[in-house]
């Protein structure tokens, strides 16, 4: 059986397991708001490095993604000379909980769960990830989150918070996502990577970050393939349904 | 609708959700140890509420409960002269991780799921809950422990850490347990608290922590009573399978 010593898959989340481009681009259009859907979502996640460089400098407080989130997009309007009253701004600030997963999440994360833990593992604050998971009817075992470590990713406290929280050494968890720099950061803590290609991340235009052939254990054009590589039959499908 | 302010339900699990007396009783009587079943579960439990204590107290450092179950595991064997393999007596110890649930819990937690965010909120480890919830089936949408508090139930710190991560007030968290001692401690911190009551907890010939009628929220008489009594339509049956 391949890879036969991991026990748990961490997820990275946002364009990993979910679609932030299009469905915040298809908020934006159906809020009527004079901005382009597209541009508006690329500018709104061009915020977040930055916005969690402060946190880690110090510059800001522990601030979890919900309130990076906002700052980032008070920052947005203002620039666009977009005033909206304060309910529809806290009701945009959530589309971020109502994320749309990519179209082979759900079937693959049930099909992966039949062998593996399947933990989130990203820097959105818990009760973001359960909604994203509720929402998206997506079998996670747990919802691991920057937040409970108080350090963002890549920052080393998180991958290794991770694999003591779920009792097993760095290298019996495989850290899946879409960022060949977040898989670099979990390689250096000895967590296996798996590298999953989502090519519309940052939508049509969008260039993913280049890596190297063979840089990780797995690469795989989605979560299908990563069952398959992994070693999991495509059995009944037990995927939850969505509340 | 009843209770429409509440939008998490947190569960006790051991005795709450799943039957420890029951599943370790038929446990040491398949691994042929010469010992009462029933009395051995007993005796194992009764150790855990003094293990926690030392914890609290600093009298040990922080010991999660599979670290704690096995101090106390080799007490009780010592004391009935059981010498055991390590290998064995660390399987035994993993008891814990596959108690098997109460027959209306899994299906119980899938009607509730539709209404309200489902967390675990245990002493029991991160790691042991998941484990739990696979074996079970239990459709929880996250693992709450105090392993991530670092403070054992009934130390405020664990309700109100539940609280905030799933960024919601406690009056908006509704404590769910078999122990009138941990709803106590919940409704404290402001939590909304349902009592269920599981009469077999402690064997047949148990005897369930008194308390007074009215004193909760809620009286369940289990899990389907509780859904009924909380407003949960009785829906198709979306429980997971086990892995």
């Amino acid at each position: 059986m391949p890879h036969a010593d991991i026990r748990a898959l961490a997820f990275d989340i946002f364009g990993t397991v979910v679609d932030w481009y299009g469905s915040i681009a298809a908020e934006v259009a159906r809020a009527g708001l004079a901005a382009d859907g597209g541009r508006f979502a690329l500018d709104w996640r061009a915020g977040y490095q930055p916005a969690m460089q402060q946190v880690r400098s110090g510059a800001l407080p522990w601030t979890n993604i919900d309130g990076l989130h906002r700052r980032i997009l008070d920052d947005i309007l203002g620039a666009r000379g977009l005033a909206l009253p304060e309910a529809d701004v806290a009701a945009l600030n959530r589309v971020w909980h109502r994320l749309d997963p990519w179209p082979d999440s759900a079937a693959g994360l049930a099909r992966l769960k039949q062998r593996f833990v399947l933990a989130t593992l990203s820097n959105g604050n818990l009760s973001l990830l359960v909604d994203l998971a509720r929402h998206g009817g997506l079998p996670f075992d747990c919802v691991l989150s920057a937040e409970l470590f108080n350090h963002y990713k890549p920052n080393p406290e998180v991958y290794l918070g991770a694999a003591r929280l779920l009792d097993l050494a760095p290298g019996q968890v495989m850290m899946v996502a879409a960022h060949p720099s977040d898989l670099r950061a979990a390689a250096r803590c000895g967590l296996r990577t798996a590298y999953v290609r989502r090519p519309l991340e940052k939508g049509p235009g969008g260039v993913p970050e280049p890596f190297t052939a063979g840089e990780f254990d797995i690469t795989a054009e989605d979560f299908a393939d990563l069952a398959q590589q992994l070693g999991c039959r495509a059995g009944p499908d037990n995927q939850e349904s969505p509340p």
